[in-house]
């Protein structure tokens, strides 16, 4: 075994620290990898204060992780000592399934091995990326570009391919008008990539102080929800709404800015249920439709597209035992985008 | 202008009866309908009784018009004295909007003008299909074919074309799932247009006395939703689901019976919001959308196809004076699937 570590929780109402484990041996597919980076997530605070119900403890969270290949199995074919290396949200699945089959293993039908607070196929808990390495099959392991900044890299293992995804899968680009709601970690990649595709990009938000970050940020414009002039006037003129919120929020009012046959894209899962009017969906054949994520090929894609378009996060380093200051600012909002640990630091 | 009678109601709590009043003479563009039958939808009970809260009284309901042509005017190409003629939900609209110039004039931006209970361009009164004649412009009427039994093709021109439209739109047939939620004047023409495009047909109903009922429609299973291990079973393996409830309802349940990327499409339209959870959505990349009837040209071709696989709607056929007995016989559900009046007896 591997003697690692890494920050913890114990339980739902504890602060993160210190935590020794132990990593499985590098097997004949697997790559070790050195941590250098690890992006922090809304899910990972989530999970930590067990809000969705199913949090195992002790929990290393963590899965937008960048690192340096230390070691290969005596199978690897695709990466070798030194390489750079990418983990994101999950570190394995059933692998025959219709959605793995498709390259789509994010909605793995059996057995989606998640990379914290999931149980790996040899029944042991997986720990995630707020640790010093990381043991994980080739085909689960992303190759990273070496032109990018790698502490901005990160979070595009989790916000990068969560926008990149369905922003592929819808063909959005040039000629369309899309709306972002949620200016945060998954919005800011969501505006910056659908601004790359070449589409008018427009962030619809309730603080009017945000309007220049959404600029910088590559956005055409800017919109204040709670203006019910400017609502009336964008009725009917998207054709793409994304929204990344995942606090409860109202969904009709998005919808009714949405041209016939426009489509509302959530990728925000809040709690509770929101309320659906039937009749703004039919009325202009509309959409509200999800995405989760994205497969491994496609995170390879989204990868290589930022590299290319030399596009990454806006993130905020800090070193680990910053981290429960880090959760409590970003439950304010507090955070332009990302908070990224340098694992240096650990 | 033209002497009409037909069946009026006065006001939201008055029974239906005898109205005379006028249509307009024949334009060069207009044609002059002899009603031979009109289908009774629940939109016109919704109406009537001002459920939707846009009643205009007095109100001649009635859109799914079948008759002969009587008279054309002098611009009138496709018609002809003697032909058969059919009208739906609404007799015009703007004619520029980017809706109306996309042959889907049902979501004309500017001015869908009813077939009845709507204004007409010149600021009269629309009134419906339940009285003896009719002038509406030819663009806006179709072509029935003559192969089909007359009083069975009347609900084609709504519950058809709603159910149709969605069923093309979607490219539904072969290969796949299909489950129909609600077998009433929309269900049972769902189940009878998707299992002619060689789709597998699935009938969820609360009632276990609907089934052989379901099957002689032409559907190939029959599910109870109430029962909790079916619906286990069924769980992820829907392509698709027709909903054509309008009472308020649980969406939830019927999304976890779709597969990955399926899509649930949404014909009524409840008048209070229904609960969604969007991780529903999000986990399998499920979409929620709507659907309105249909564009004219899609309907003439829904007739064709209707006319082509002889299909028809399961009708009763009644006398004018029964109206008022139908209604409440409808709100029981108590009809198999559509009352359809005979105007000889006006």
């Amino acid at each position: 075994m591997i003697q690692s570590k890494g920050y913890a929780v114990k339980e739902a109402s504890a602060p993160l620290g210190d935590f020794s484990f132990e990593r499985r041996e590098v097997g004949a597919k697997d790559v070790l990898i050195d941590i250098l980076y690890c992006g922090v997530c809304h899910s990972d605070l989530h999970q930590v204060r067990n809000e969705w119900g199913n949090s195992i403890y002790p929990m290393v969270p963590g899965h937008e992780i960048v690192g340096r290949v230390k070691q290969v199995g005596s199978h690897v074919s695709r990466f070798k000592e030194g390489d750079l290396a990418g983990i994101g949200c999950f570190v394995d699945s059933c692998r025959h399934c219709r959605s793995c089959e498709d390259g789509l293993e994010q909605y793995c039908e059996n057995n989606l091995v998640m990379t914290y607070n999931g149980y790996d196929k040899d029944g042991s808990l997986t720990y995630g990326g707020y640790s010093n390495k990381i043991v994980v099959d080739e085909k689960y392991t992303l190759k990273v570009p070496e032109n990018l900044e790698l502490s901005h890299v990160a979070p595009l293992l989790c916000a990068g391919i969560t926008t990149y995804s369905p922003i592929m899968e819808w063909k959005i680009g040039q000629g369309h008008r899309v709306g972002i709601v949620g200016l945060g970690g998954l919005g800011h990649m969501a505006v910056k990539i659908a601004a790359s595709r070449g589409a008018d990009v427009t962030v619809l938000s309730t603080s009017p102080g945000k309007e220049q970050d959404a600029r910088d940020l590559g956005a055409h414009n800017f919109a204040i929800t709670k203006n019910e002039e400017t609502m009336k006037e964008l009725a009917e003129t998207f054709d793409f709404i994304i929204d990344t919120v995942s606090a409860p929020h109202d969904y009709n009012m998005y919808l009714n800015l949405l041209k016939r046959d426009g489509t509302m894209i959530l990728l925000g899962a809040p709690p509770a249920p929101a309320e659906v009017m039937a009749a703004n969906l039919l009325f202009k054949r509309r959409r509200l439709v999800g995405s989760l994520i994205g497969g491994i090929q496609e995170t390879q894609e989204m990868l290589d597209y930022c590299a290319e378009h030399n596009i990454v996060s806006d993130v905020e380093v800090i070193p680990m035992d910053y981290i429960n200051e880090a959760y409590e600012r970003m439950e304010k909002g507090d955070v332009k985008y990302r908070f990224v640990i340098d694992m240096s630091t650990l």
